[in-house]
């Protein structure tokens, strides 16, 4: 480490500045157009350099990292396709609402009138993956630029903010340390509002309250949530993916919204009334023929008591301030019997992962088809953190669950992982091997896009042998294992659920990165 | 097969007035908004249907099989992200100026203007990475639009034509079949540029001819060419890139604009007249310290013949008539002797690949750094069409040969595969198991990503442990035969340059897929 000298490029202010700010993890996949940047990243030592062979991991685990260390890592992408690359994992991590500041290398200044091999827009290809973009402008006002990318990331909710940075802006002299700047707080609470969310608790209707985001994060504001539920009978759910929650035994398990279509309207059916706290009225993940966009009765009642530019935790604690709720007991439901021996099917895997799930573990739920199965596990399991997939872009798995390893390195993380998905950044598994990060991953492997079987379904379809052939995964089967050993991942492949549970236990235990193969 | 019906869908009107058009390949990685085309492509059995399980791997097999067709394949994409993780391909497909029409399902018109998990700005997300871009209207209009996107794509020079797919449009009935539309032919030759070009070949200067897109892909032109150059004295020089060259014994070499800096200034220095045909002036990959931008000396007079949207083949042919040239006798430079045993080499590597490439083989260049050793190899084997990386964004080669094999079922495909770059789309392999495509995967494992060493050297840095970890593939080794194993691809590893050679004569031979992991 070193102190800033008197002179330095563009691109060593940017990584001091971010350095001096608190950002201290650096996802890259870097290009030519970022060599300044290597170099800079090099000279100084200042962050932790996490190298992923693919852009879908650099974001995926900037994600990973930010939900579990609630603080922005920085990104190094290589001009438009390179960005273009990051771009799914980015839109998870904006819907997820995680700070994230992207420093995407572009052409020099001078060379972007040119029709070089790697010209393109680059700007426009960052807009709908980013909540703020800018480009640099010159090695002097660079780093201020990237302070104001890091005060836009870390406001309430966080945001995704791309710094386009030209090379030579990097690599000229004249480069100046910016100071941090403050963020953004939270919208202050509504008096009105919340005069109206106390009515709503009132005797006389079905209340729903519906909580998203930071609420789910804090053990102790769930508790209180439960306690409101008692106290006055509402039903307090989540949304059907969440960024981060605290689940497990001892803690109060909070129902989510289901993900297919008729069980969500069903699930809303009842209520009259609604309190969102930091959410979003609920919509369905995909419009169907005949069925509503909105998942509320059109004739409940709604109050947005903070939205999710608010502070949840203290809406919630001046919701049972009013009511005079007592933090509930967090009675979470009893673990299931720890299955014997025999096939792995979607009615044993809850009961298996939720025996087999080591205490604090971080889970990474991108499960998709085999979630309706495995998502109770996360209530009955020792104390969890749990890490859903929020934007609905597949590939989220394997790379989440490098970057929460790297925030948090002593404890184990466990991904259930479908298999279809899976593919997308199956290159993950070799950040995690470099890395040495404590992650089990646990393919789910039903061998199809099985998901897509029922959405088929749901548009009145009735598949042939071409529309198979389009949602299965065989001819030739996947062996994930083979593909792990190839990234230095080890694993194995198991069929009996016994086999499961001891394969997961055995793998948290273990330092390093592991692979398991269920065959479903 | 079967006839249009009375009533159909608007995905389906989609289906059949492509076919009728002519389109009978689909690449496709869909989602639940593509359902009602997956179930449309199923019933009507009118296009070969090919699964990728990244979409990456869809438009570099989009890309490959229309450089090889000689017709855009159409691609099925699922929204903002699925559309994102295509794009880096897109892009390379883009610069190549190859035809393909896209289809990138939406959600449904009335669930847009909610906050759905996968909502986000499609048409904004297409924009920077195709020529045109329209949103479907309603499922009566669904199949003109479909029409014009294809009208586009045929056009002078082929284009990424983009038609967003809302899901509603695709299941509402009402859909009309469409008519194919004419698309744009070439830009005359303006016989003003025919003199000036005339004029540069007269002596008293030193003139290179530049040509690139349907140029190299005729033999008889090259020869052509290559009579205009004995006849006048000037040099022929392609591009550091093209999307296809008619290579190898008997054909008229042309050699191509290096692709580092210091050797491309180098190459163009001695002109002082330059001819352009179907190419623009050659600009420099990456902007450096110190170095121009435009490679072409500042005072070499320039004339563009035809530009990119021309006919080049003609004006080759109306150049040689004006200067009074005849077809060179397309002498290539001899075969190497062929390489006894040994380690692979830099210094090799030409040699072997001259030796063991197989009879009009199609042969995917993503080699980077290991480039100028194995580019001459394709001057020097038997007849070959050479297909290279555009745009720049790596991670073609394995996606490119995919789809080169659906075109061209009956032709050995070798792809000669930097290890680095492999890993952004390794998925692809799957695919060419799926399909038993005869493609040879030479991985070039020198196990860093080499290039960036070399530009790091170019920006003036010299690189430490830090700088090292972000540009090296060790700790742990990646094994490239483990993972083809696990997508369904036999493989070998090979140290000895003899092994090299005789594995893929071996391979070239076998029906199926098959990967080489070369040791450099």
């Amino acid at each position: 480490m070193s102190a800033a000298p008197k002179e330095m490029n563009g691109a060593e202010s940017v990584v001091r500045s971010l350095h001096a700010a608190g950002v201290d993890t650096c996802f890259a996949n870097p290009g030519t157009s970022e060599m300044q940047f290597v170099d800079a990243l090099d000279r100084t030592k200042l962050m932790h350099c996490v190298l992923g062979l693919f852009e879908g991991v650099v974001t995926g685990a900037a994600d990973g990292y930010a939900r579990m260390a609630r603080k922005p890592a920085v990104t190094l992408l290589h001009l438009a396709p390179g960005f273009a690359n990051a771009a799914a994992n980015l839109h998870n991590a904006k819907k997820a609402r995680v700070p994230m500041v992207n420093l995407v290398g572009d052409h020099a200044l001078r060379h972007r009138k040119y029709d070089a091999p790697l010209s393109a827009d680059v700007e426009g290809a960052c807009a709908p993956f980013s909540d703020w973009v800018k480009s640099g402008e010159d090695a002097g006002s660079f780093a201020r630029d990237a302070m104001e990318a890091l005060r836009v990331a870390k406001g309430k909710p966080g945001r995704i903010a791309t710094l386009v940075a030209p090379a030579d802006i990097g690599w000229d002299e004249g480069g100046q340390m910016a100071p941090e700047l403050d963020s953004e707080g939270p919208a202050p609470l509504d008096d009105t509002k919340l005069d109206e969310a106390v009515k709503m608790l009132e005797p006389g209707g079905n209340t729903a309250i519906l909580v998203g985001n930071s609420v789910l994060e804090d053990p102790a504001t769930l508790k209180l949530l439960q306690g409101i539920g008692e106290k006055t009978g509402a039903t307090i759910l989540a949304p059907t993916s969440s960024r981060r929650t605290e689940r497990g035994q001892g803690r109060a398990p909070i129902p989510k919204i289901p993900y297919p279509i008729n069980e969500a309207i069903a699930c809303l059916a009842p209520y009259d009334r609604a309190i969102l706290i930091e959410t979003l009225p609920p919509v369905a993940f995909f419009a169907y023929p005949g069925k509503p966009s909105l998942l509320l009765p059109e004739d409940c009642a709604q109050v947005t008591l903070v939205g999710v530019d608010g502070d949840g935790q203290a809406a919630v604690a001046a919701l049972a301030d009013r009511v005079g709720a007592t933090p509930g007991k967090g009675v979470s439901p009893a673990l299931a019997a720890r299955p014997q021996s025999g096939a792995i099917t979607l009615e044993n895997l809850g009961a298996a992962l939720a025996n087999a799930l080591p205490e604090d573990a971080i889970v990474i739920d991108e499960a998709v088809s085999s979630g309706g199965a495995t998502f109770p596990a996360g209530d009955m399991a020792k104390p969890n953190t749990w890490l859903a997939l929020t934007g609905g872009s597949i590939g989220i798995g394997i790379p989440l669950s490098a970057g929460a390893a790297i925030a948090c390195p002593d404890r184990p993380v466990i991904t259930l992982q479908a298999d279809g998905s899976a593919m997308y950044t199956i290159q993950g598994l070799w950040t995690q091997a470099r890395e040495g990060s404590n992650v089990t991953t646990i393919i789910l492997a039903n061998r199809s896009y099985a998901i897509l079987k029922t959405e088929l379904h749901n548009v009145g379809a009735q598949p042939g042998q071409d529309a198979l052939d389009m949602l299965n995964l065989d001819r030739p089967h996947l062996d994930f294992v083979a593909m792990a050993k190839g990234m230095g991942v080890p694993g194995r492949r198991v069929e009996d659920v016994a086999d499961l549970m001891r394969a997961i236990e055995d793998a948290a235990k273990e330092p390093g990165p592991y692979l398991i193969e269920a065959m479903l």
